[in-house]
């Protein structure tokens, strides 16, 4: 297939390499230029602009970070205007459902089929081509993208026939994801403050019924005073941000998800927006103080 | 080692059928005559009141379901007054830590030890003799404890030195259970009124970061009307109870778990209290509106 890719980031490059190496001709487009090398050495090649990677392609891939940058992709810079009509635009950035089912409906109307198709599994699952993509559309579009997906996702998730449900099912994933990093903030802040050993703490709850995926990713990072960025605080006050917008919309009370949003918020708040996520345990030593008592 | 055990329920029973089985001599005592049968079945011995079990014991194993009834057994009737001098006294309980601590000292002032050691795992774990436990108290008392230990617990864990320690590490993993069940009912909450499949929708989440041991073990209950009792939802109004009154006690706020607290609270005020903890989920139900919206 000929595939347009937007977006090189941290994810975008190994995906768009991935993509090389099953054998598809991949125009890729980042609006840093440098972006591009890593693709080019695969074996892609470069497109001057979005427009330009969409012309001729069977498959648009947007790796932008939000569904604003993929709408404006699409519209303002002319990359839908740019595909053949009957191509297909999968839509792989975390959005809000309803921008993903205004974004799928303008699409439409220019003939064009989107995939609302967001993936989980990060920079890690990028590079091992092991990512999990929760796909919504019409089913005869899935398929033909299935191969596509396959290079880049080990598990691939039929949601549903409409567009939104993937983006749906990413956000309930980031809701948990969101929950589970306070939590273990919460946690690992009363062992501080009770003078609980929390390496031990750290390996009780990991062979015990509280653990989490997050606690084992998360947990280890927490007892480091300037752990490595992995993924920002502000990306979670970003992420629980659409899980509460979506929240509002479909008029929904979301307890937990408001709560865990209130300490990434102060974490913020207090200076800490580009620390790694699980720094948001700085929001609970404000709020309780530091230190066993 | 002559072995007192009180408290012959669910998990209890396998317990002290397996400190039979690794060569003790048991006495066992429970409330519920009827409870000791299944301990003299497989070589135990039934004594007729709490202070005939601790009579000439080694090691009194509390595993009754307070601290409050554990105190009672040992001061109320007679337990500790029965023991020898030097006995160890494990509280295997969930109790609150001040409570841990007033008892041991209590104990401590009669020439007893005592090790502040609840367990995780529940009752498959109690029959497979794979609970976790988390032990407190002095190292030399906890190195006699642990051959017996070791007969129905796989992991067992030295929290520290201090009565209230190992309370403390068992609070921490309920305060990360009961959100994580919460934060698993507010998410299949969500996928139900947004019409996303709910058996989609736990399969994507078991292989995403947003998984957590209680999204496994929980969240197919959560599908179910009328699923079966494992834990209900009163315990978990007990458990986060105790955490929030500790977190009182020690002058700390702890949105996540208090949020959490109010949806179990809920659960058991519609009439729920008695089902099965899944059904938190019911609560969000009450509060949003069920079915797809």
């Amino acid at each position: 297939m000929r595939i347009g890719f937007i977006g090189l980031g941290a994810m975008g490059v190994p995906m768009a390499q991935r993509l090389v190496q099953a054998g598809h001709e991949v125009h890729g487009f980042d609006v840093r230029a440098a972006a591009l090398e890593p693709l080019v050495q695969a074996g892609g090649k470069a497109a001057a602009s979005a427009a330009e990677a969409a012309a001729g392609a069977d498959l648009l891939w947007l790796m932008v970070v939000s569904g604003e940058q993929a709408a404006s992709v699409l519209f303002e810079h002319a990359a839908a205007a740019a595909l053949p009509k009957g191509a297909l635009v999968v839509a792989a950035c975390t959005q809000p459902p309803a921008l993903a089912r205004a974004t799928s409906d303008r699409l439409s109307a220019q003939g064009l089929t989107m995939l609302d198709a967001p993936v989980s599994g990060g920079v890690a699952g990028a590079r091992a081509g092991t990512l999990t993509i929760m796909a919504a559309g019409p089913g005869a579009a899935l398929e033909r993208a299935r191969p596509v997906m396959q290079a880049v996702g080990q598990r691939i998730f039929d949601v549903g026939r409409d567009a939104g449900m993937g983006s749906t099912a990413k956000m309930i994933n980031q809701l948990l994801c969101g929950v589970h990093i306070a939590a273990a903030a919460e946690a690992m802040h009363v062992a501080e403050r009770a003078g609980v050993s929390l390496q031990t703490m750290h390996e009780i709850i990991s062979v015990s019924a509280g653990n989490s995926w997050m606690w084992g990713d998360r947990g280890p990072r927490m007892m480091q005073e300037e752990p490595p960025v992995t993924s920002a605080v502000d990306i979670f006050v970003k992420d629980l941000g659409i899980v509460l917008d979506q929240g509002k919309a479909m008029r929904q009370g979301l307890p937990l998800a408001a709560a865990a949003m209130q300490m990434f918020l102060a974490a913020s708040g207090l200076g800490h927006g580009a620390a790694d996520d699980s720094q948001v345990i700085r929001a609970y030593r404000a709020l309780n103080g530091a230190g066993k008592r």
